[in-house]
């Protein structure tokens, strides 16, 4: 008799896609002509961003890599207005940018359909170049990152964020520099890699009991608080809220406690004084603090630290930093038993309205 | 010997000025003449609302209410990528709008300032028409509510519904339509208030003992979610998160246990499906569920129910519906032996960067 086919480890197609990612980025340089192309042809006015889940946590970095990089504003459009309360706004003028890594999600690809027959350049941003949003949009945008099997996005959430970069550098006529950016990005997560793997499971453990966690962020890391606490949320079951710095004072430091853990990314930018504020009011609280991102050693009284690479533009800072709070999640799964490739009551494709 | 002052109740503010709500926002109405004039001066563009907590949540109604009763894009803004991060985004054919209970949030401050220099027509939508903010915006729609003592804000926060509803109503051409459904409004919620409020401390308790929550909602009513989440996190010390109905499906729905209540906000529009599949979800998931809103008994399998009455547009729906969560805040926050008036960590006015 034949032995039955070993079932995978839990967690080992999330942290193959993990290790996948400096590939992946490499992968979506190659498809630059393309971002030229469609830079080439978006009108100047402003971009709609339309998005669920982990793309939309990307879309916040866009707003920045947008307003950085081309002086243009970008915003994460409403899709219920347009889709279901059918409010009649101008797309004249308007780029549409969808980003859905199956290209099926049903509002976004709805959205899509009405705003170009409104009139907008709409452009889909997807890891299937064959799906309907594709064909529906005016223009597709692979994010060439290979199958992604995993129900918790990570390569194709970095890829998006690269994708969306790229776009802007391109359309601010800074697009060498950008894929210069991308490309040194790549090598740094290669080379950083097992360094983070050790440094993250080596603080899991602890975590396993932790119930929930605030993630903060300002500027484009806002994007990487929300995918980390998204992952803590799929994957471990952590009631994990993404704040900004400044908002986490408007309000929830109420809630802090020393049993509950706050997240803090911290990058070399503009907005690293405000989240070293946001620090000292959360050790204050009691509440044990973890840094990440460039500038994690910058951050006063953090227990926990978890740096990655300087990149040579800050802005390109989230495509290193969301990389341990990955890791992080995938390890604190795995203490607590549960498998981040099939977290209970998800499935990849998310066709929930 | 004189005895001393006696201490007021632990939550008395707080439960004063959610009762005093329906009178503030009558004298709301009484301003309708500067909204009027307000609308006759803003261009033609974009809407962008800067503010940050109560005043932030209440922008998300104001994405719905520009672009249903004005056919305009309203966005909330990115402070930082102007404040601090120093972008050059077109501000010409702008109408910025600031919201800011106190008037003195430094950074929405410094946004205003900075938009007004580059072109945009600026408007302070402030509880203190005297205020720095006041003087630095082109024009000030006051928000009337009377002072508000107690750190969370209620009236202040349904006051800038209203002004929001308001101005869109001017723009759009139909401000006595809901000028006349506001003063609806005020009269249903004086009629409902002592219902509610019995209902609502009636079903307190057993909250006392959570940790954590989900708020959803989806259209005009997110900002309900999202204001009853900010309030559950400031006076009860609950770790609420708000998600969109659908969002909720794109990952946090795996992290739902029944130790894990979920508040659901419906009302009679174009969402109530979506939410009502998103209640069968968190049902599945074996969570309590708590409806509100004018549609709460279209909620099936709720535990909890607190249903409003039903206004004549459903868009001014998010004023009734918030004043449940309120209620119930106040209740949890008093079961816990918290003082909702004074919660720990926060001031009334934040300086917070």
């Amino acid at each position: 008799m034949s032995q039955p086919e070993a079932l995978p480890e839990p967690g080992a197609q999330f942290l193959a896609e993990i290790r996948e990612q400096p590939a992946a980025l490499r992968r979506l340089l190659e498809q630059r002509a393309q971002f030229v192309d469609v830079a080439a042809r978006a009108p100047d006015g402003i971009v709609r961003m339309v998005a669920h889940g982990s793309s939309d946590n990307a879309a916040s970095y866009g707003v920045y890599a947008f307003g950085l990089l081309a002086d243009q504003t970008a915003i994460r459009d409403s899709i219920s207005l347009t889709v279901y309360y059918r409010a009649r706004l101008e797309f004249a003028n308007s780029t549409v940018i969808a980003l859905s890594q199956s290209g099926r999600t049903p509002d976004v690809l709805e959205y899509v359909t009405r705003a170009r027959r409104a009139g907008a350049y709409t452009v889909a941003v997807t890891n299937d170049p064959d799906s309907a949003l594709a064909e529906a949009a005016d223009a597709v945008l692979p994010l060439a990152a290979g199958a992604e099997h995993a129900v918790a996005a990570t390569k194709t959430y970095l890829n998006t964020l690269a994708a969306l970069a790229l776009l802007a550098g391109e359309l601010g006529g800074r697009g060498d520099e950008v894929a210069a950016g991308l490309d040194w990005v790549a090598g740094a997560l290669e080379g950083d890699l097992p360094l983070l793997e050790r440094a993250a499971a080596a603080m899991a453990v602890p975590f396993a009991s932790v119930g929930r966690m605030f993630a903060i962020g300002r500027g484009p890391e806002f994007a990487t608080a929300r995918e980390i606490a998204l992952k803590l949320l799929e994957t471990c079951q952590i009631a994990a809220e993404p704040l900004t710095a400044t908002d986490l004072a408007h309000g929830p430091v109420a809630a802090l406690d020393p049993l509950f853990p706050v997240w803090a990314v911290a990058t070399d930018d503009e907005s690293l004084d405000l989240v070293v504020e946001a620090a000292a009011r959360i050790r204050e609280a009691g509440a044990t603090l973890i840094a990440s991102g460039p500038a994690a050693n910058a951050i006063p009284d953090a227990q926990y630290r978890l740096p990655v690479p300087k990149p040579p533009a800050a802005l390109l800072a989230p495509l290193l930093s969301v990389v341990p709070g990955q890791l992080f999640a995938g390890a604190v799964a795995r203490a607590k038993g549960l498998d981040p490739d099939r977290p209970r009551g998800l499935s990849k494709v998310t066709l929930a309205r």
